[in-house]
């Protein structure tokens, strides 16, 4: 075991790992009175600030090979891994308070491609009503960005992926497979609109949506769909300790989606098991589904189930079928994009 | 100047660059209404937390190569890694709340080597009791440790670059040129003892003392001297306007790192211009030296002058000669080590 390579037990596998690591410091509980919720169970972790508020703070490495396709800007480099961070930031239902950008470049890196990243960074935070507090500059052979979002949030409104209780109603914001089709119309060569690809390029965190969700009062459980809409029910499912029953046909698909899938199969892959979508998945009481109605773009795609039951697709012939555990993962040969 | 490279103009430059395009969108205000100190200035920036605290901030990104000497263990990798953080926060006077750690690693790393890399980021943060929070996980070419941390301090104990003032004392904890001098030996393949390496491979954030010198009152500004002695007398300079007269006599010097240099010229090579030492320099108003003097292990090197009267070192002799502002610098061809 011990020569094991981390490619041969993915990202979560590896992080449950670490998690153990970090959370069980030989019993010590030193230095942890303040953590709410610690490394590896949601999108940010929670920090109590003693008062009515909590903390949240995520990071999030990038690397141009492996996340920025080769079509993007420096700009929307620099949108991108601002966006990433203050999407898990939303997942919190959090306001956004600042973020930090460590830069790793190669020497030869010209100033005016830098001052672009820059100006895409600081358009996404301004776009989030926050800012740029801090970084790091350094030298690297392969453009690495990570990013660090800080956000704060009453205690009583905070979000987490645990929450969601059997009955309460599965929504999303937005649409879901825009850019797992923008990415396979690049790699394919295939022509795709501009719509679709900026959902890639340009991916909008959803941080307002995500106050006035967390203001409802209505969402049990929360967290953002980017390594894909499967991996996001199980990360939940996980959490929660609920099944999910989704309806196939009330999936968001945008139109331009599903011109471009070359039939229902792929329309279903691209929907479910493709990442890079910064929506929103979140869990409504019933009872109150009222109050989140009409306040923001949602759809309700399906309902919480008990564990037992799974994570099943309804498709319109009211046939089920199992959703997959799938999608995207850093450190694993097998992942979906 | 379009295509100008980052190389030819040197880390400072450009973070002063960008930084402008961070702090000035626009003569838009909104977002930064918390922020109380911004990119660029400081080791951390500073947040308000509304109460009496304030929360501080620091993101700093690692290589294998650059930052990793290869005799490193992966143990000594990770706490390496953890304790550039740290020493930002403890150079604020902060408390430190929590570490994230975002690591990018080859898919065919060992699970064994990074479970290590992970004990020794564990290790560190236990030390400076705190915890690790959260992270990421991704694969990566080489391997590449992005950590930020977070403290708190209260808003009346913060301990800024921004604060000295003609007549104060300059005073360093611990020892200068420890550090630089095992990078030395290793690089010359030079016996030096089990001390100096670790000096390098295991470095100690002062966050204790830290918090004791914030705590007293008397210390008017505070930096770490990662970057080398020399840069931050320089960086302290520039922020409170202040010039510095040091007295070579008084560079408290490893009895061991005296024995490694060839003469006198290394030796203070070493002590001025190499980096890699986590100490903290800071200033204190002299009518307070009484309330430091005793309370951590520091040494008197000088005291701050006149801006006009710029940084200059007294021999034994009496004769000054002018610091120069040099010492490591990322991006930058001619850095010092």
């Amino acid at each position: 075991m011990k020569k094991t390579k981390v490619s041969s037990i993915g990202e979560r596998a590896l992080i449950s790992r670490l998690s153990e690591i970090f959370n069980a410091p030989e019993g010590k509980e030193r230095g942890r009175e303040g953590i709410l919720v610690g490394a590896g169970s949601d999108d940010c972790a929670v920090l109590d600030l003693k008062g009515e508020d909590c903390l949240v703070v995520t990071t999030d490495m990038l690397h141009r090979t492996t996340d920025f396709p080769v079509e993007m800007t420096p700009w929307q480099m620099g949108w991108m891994s601002a966006a990433v961070n203050l999407s898990d930031i939303a997942a919190m239902g959090a306001e956004p308070t600042g973020i930090l950008m460590a830069i790793g470049m190669p020497a030869d890196t010209e100033i005016a491609f830098v001052e672009e990243l820059a100006k895409g960074i600081q358009a996404c935070a301004e776009f989030c009503e926050t800012a740029v507090v801090g970084g790091d500059l350094d030298t690297h052979a392969e453009l690495t960005i990570t990013g660090t979002a800080l956000g704060k949030v009453k205690k009583s409104q905070l979000l987490l992926r645990k929450g969601a209780k059997p009955g309460d109603l599965v929504c999303i914001t937005g649409y879901t497979g825009s850019a797992g089709a923008a990415l396979k119309a690049i790699q394919s060569k295939k022509p795709v609109s501009e719509t679709v690809l900026k959902a890639l390029f340009e991916p909008i965190p959803r941080t307002r949506e995500a106050r006035i969700l967390a203001e409802s009062g209505a969402v049990t459980s929360m967290m953002d769909t980017s390594d894909g809409l499967a991996m996001s029910l199980y990360d939940l499912a996980r959490q929660s300790k609920v099944g999910f029953r989704l309806r196939e046909a009330a999936l968001p698909i945008h139109p331009e989606v599903r011109e471009f899938a070359s039939g229902p199969g792929e329309l279903l892959e691209l929907a479910l098991y493709t990442g890079g979508d910064f929506e929103l998945i979140f869990t409504v009481n019933p009872a109150r589904l009222k109050k989140v109605q009409n306040i923001c773009n949602l759809t309700i795609i399906g309902e919480c189930t008990k564990y037992e039951t799974g994570i099943v697709l309804e498709s319109p012939e009211c046939r089920l079928t199992i959703i997959e555990q799938r999608g995207y993962q850093q450190l694993k040969a097998e992942t979906a994009d």
